[in-house]
């Protein structure tokens, strides 16, 4: 079963001529992104230097083609065509097409909705702001940053007001990211979050990197290189490469790019790179196989269901001892390492480490959450009016001594370190810890149904009973469901944090045990 | 001087509003088709192997939007415009403006000329023909080709019609490849070129292949990718992939991707394929480089000078003795080979071998101009009518026969080779020779006026004065003069095959004194 088999079948197509007609304007639209994809990924990964001007061109022209294409009036007038045929006509899948066209127009609408000056002042302030914080950080000087920051933000609120909200601004933009989420919910959510959180960091332990020397990168690529493929994702519809930022993507319904980074000190790196990566490439390769499309549900439902499938094979499967227990030998191997080098449970207890620090992407899977929480509420503030642009920087030093106990030394190290703002995308942060949160519960639930997951993995490096369950409960969901639906449809429970907790206290006694042991 | 600086300079541009309206537009038909480049590079070097079908959709899409954009009424209507008001505004460059303009209409109006419905048939045919023709030369069985090539030969006469000719149909086939060009010219010029080859062919030698053993791909690949730059095409404008037919490609003026291919029993594969790729890139990035682009100006002139140019480098420099000179070291040092296990006399002889073979391409330089002159004179009887499908293997048989002196023991290895006719691609192959008769007599007017190119190669390992001597007589001509003017000018003489018959025997009496030494 992959679902919505009703949805838009060849039966169908000949009675629901203006839906057809959409359909078609819309597979356009699909693959003319898809092309975009290909330029962007070709962008990162083989483009040379001064290939750079004429791809932006090119991106550009292509982006604004799309943009047209999808926003314009035409497409909008065949989308409500295709609306009211299918209230005329009673035919299977009725329910599920009208779902479909309910999701594309709140989306039309808000891409309707900017002004094409509004636009261009955002893209242009912006592209313009990258430069200008990359600089700011580098010299270490928030005032040189502050006031094209607070130009993103005068520019934030003016969307909001055109997206429209109920409750709050920020509410506008968060669901540009996480359709249908509020910000009061995430306030709720990250409050029992928190304060489970802030004892286990204390508990958390520091342990150095274990490789007993720099491994060649030609040994790493030739490890990772398997790691997709052993997980479940076919090389026939997917590729690995290195990149600066490690990142997936979508260029065609088979046809994923993952990329990683190798780092010659340590080799997991690259690992929790691929795993992370591979995450999100299997979500996107589930959505796919739905059947019926392409179509606006044919997608993901949300950021933070987007990272909890990222999240959930980084760290639910990646950081466990199941995993290990088979990979180690695998690892060791292919890396030319002997045991008296470096030993179970000397990786396991690196792999599993956690300590408090100052910067979010080198955080660990304890404290990253409360990096991200002190990020939520800054934002949140910033958009609501609630706090101005030079105030950042203190209201940053004193959320880190309430939630980490320590000291920022500098703005490069504390409110200067992310790229978001400047790029204006306020709302994305709270995703990350959302995709943490779901990850927990969803893997929780899988591992009730499937008891013997741990010995399918240990025995028989086989780890299509989890990828099954995922593809059934989540993948094939595309997004017909909100987020949260979707959470409860698959866990039989409303989202919660507690789950994410004790997985992360269950393997603070376990690592304490080691070191006991 | 990077030629036509006043075709459309910036002051220009505010006196011309038509002008730079159809400009433009041409700019993002431009631009698009670059992305269908990229789309077609990373077909060939990076796709997985499922994306196949999807990638077919996008590059469909792409290109039915570029001919759309390109042949359609709203294009050319702005062409129109702007040659009006060229021809009333006597400003600098109206004479370079008028020759662009013209070119312009003369390849729209070929465009447009065709009907959809021959266009679309055409491509049906052509699309199944690739199959049929492959079996059919697996099978050793050109009965099973002959009514799909009927068909297409069919469809090419009508292509003929719609181009129109003035003496004979091939004419208008030829006219896509090469410019101005008419078979009864290319007649009389291989007419010389024939009967002067077929004593050279006599006086050939086979040599077997001199390397003592297999060739580590990875050292092949560390040898090739510095040949590029060594000729002087940079890596930040230009990279280096592996594929299963060695091509280059333009994803933009400053994104030259050249391809080749490893032979473990044979290095000098890849270094010739690199070679020759490299001076098509070499044309295309100065091309790129002429003031006031892009345009319909800014392009290739015709298929024989882009053929001139590979050859030019692969052949006239990647034979000659100088570069072998300065190349022997590097190559036996990086492939970590030994004097003693293969002499710099074993491996020049090996390099400019020559023996009649069947196969077009594994022809040696000099046979290789009697394999397309075969070619040349069953397809313009077969288009002009002269010839029905049904005779071609009788046909090709007996050429083989006159021209080698051999006996072809199957169609496989005779009519069933090449893959050109199944693709309707008819005027194709005399390029290839064009492209040879222009390389030498292009070397030839270089080394009279560089008498110490030689010794710029083999002390300092310097091919600057070449490059700029072709980029100032060849490539920043682009499409301004017709290939005839263009050699014309470039060497003072008209096209004649004698240079490339007195270089062919100079290298023969080359190699007898090797022999005899």
């Amino acid at each position: 079963m992959k679902e919505y088999e009703q949805l838009f079948t060849d039966s169908i197509r000949g009675e629901l001529k203006s839906f057809a007609e959409y359909r078609a304007a819309y597979r356009e639209i699909w693959t003319l992104r898809n092309i975009l994809s290909v330029l962007h990924w070709d962008s990162e990964i083989t483009l040379p230097e001064e290939g750079r001007t004429e791809r932006g061109d090119q991106i550009g022209l292509l982006s604004g083609l799309v943009h047209s294409k999808y926003a314009g009036d035409k497409f909008y007038a065949l989308a409500e065509k295709a609306r009211e045929e299918n209230e005329k006509k009673s035919l299977p899948g009725q329910e599920e097409r009208r779902v479909e066209l309910k999701i594309l127009f709140k989306d039309l609408n808000r891409s309707r909705c900017l002004s094409q000056e509004l636009v261009e002042e955002f893209s242009v302030i912006t592209s313009k702001a990258h430069a200008v914080w990359a600089k700011a950080r580098k010299e270490n000087k928030f005032s040189d940053f502050a006031p094209i920051l607070n130009q993103i933000v005068e520019l934030s609120k003016k969307q909001t007001e055109c997206y429209g909200y109920q409750t709050e601004a920020y509410d506008a933009l968060l669901e540009g990211y996480e359709p249908g989420e509020r910000a009061s919910n995430l306030e709720n959510l990250f409050f029992n979050l928190k304060n489970s959180l802030k004892p286990l960091v204390a508990r958390g332990k520091k342990i150095n990197n274990p490789f007993p020397r720099e491994i060649p990168i030609s040994l790493q690529r030739r490890l990772g290189e398997n790691l997709p493929s052993l997980l479940g994702l076919s090389s026939k519809m997917s590729r690995l490469d290195a990149s600066e930022h490690p990142f997936s993507t979508s260029l065609g319904s088979k046809d994923k790019r993952i990329t990683t980074r190798y780092d010659l000190k340590d080799p997991l790196s690259s690992i929790f790179s691929i795993l992370h990566e591979t995450g999100h490439s299997f979500y996107e390769a589930g959505i796919s196989e739905i059947i019926g499309g392409p179509s606006p549900l044919h997608d993901s439902v949300s950021l933070g269901i987007h990272e909890s499938q990222s999240r959930l094979w980084e760290n639910q499967v990646g950081r466990s001892r199941e995993f290990w227990e088979m990979y180690y030998p695998i690892l060791m191997n292919s890396l030319d390492l002997k045991e008296s080098e470096l030993s179970f449970s000397e990786l396991f207890s690196y792999i599993n480490q956690s300590s408090p620090s100052l910067i979010r992407v080198e955080a660990d899977q304890i404290t990253y959450n409360l990096h991200i929480i002190l990020r939520f509420e800054i934002e949140r503030a910033l958009i609501n009016g609630k706090v101005q642009v030079s105030e950042l920087p203190e209201l940053w030093n004193s959320k880190m001594k309430d939630l980490f106990g320590i000291e920022v030394p500098s703005d490069r190290e504390g409110v200067l370190q992310d790229v978001h703002w400047s790029g204006g995308a306020f709302g994305y942060f709270p995703t990350y810890t959302l995709g943490n949160i779901y990850s927990a519960q969803l893997f929780q639930a899988f591992s009730k149904e499937t008891p013997n997951f741990s010995e399918q993995v240990t025995k028989n490096k086989d780890f299509s009973s989890l990828l099954g369950w995922l593809r059934k409960n989540v993948h094939w969901k595309g997004k017909f469901h909100s987020a949260e639906d979707l959470i409860r449809s698959a866990t039989g429970m409303d989202p919660d944090s507690s789950h994410l907790v004790t997985y992360l206290e269950n393997k603070l006694t376990e690592l304490e045990s080691i070191d006991h042991g």
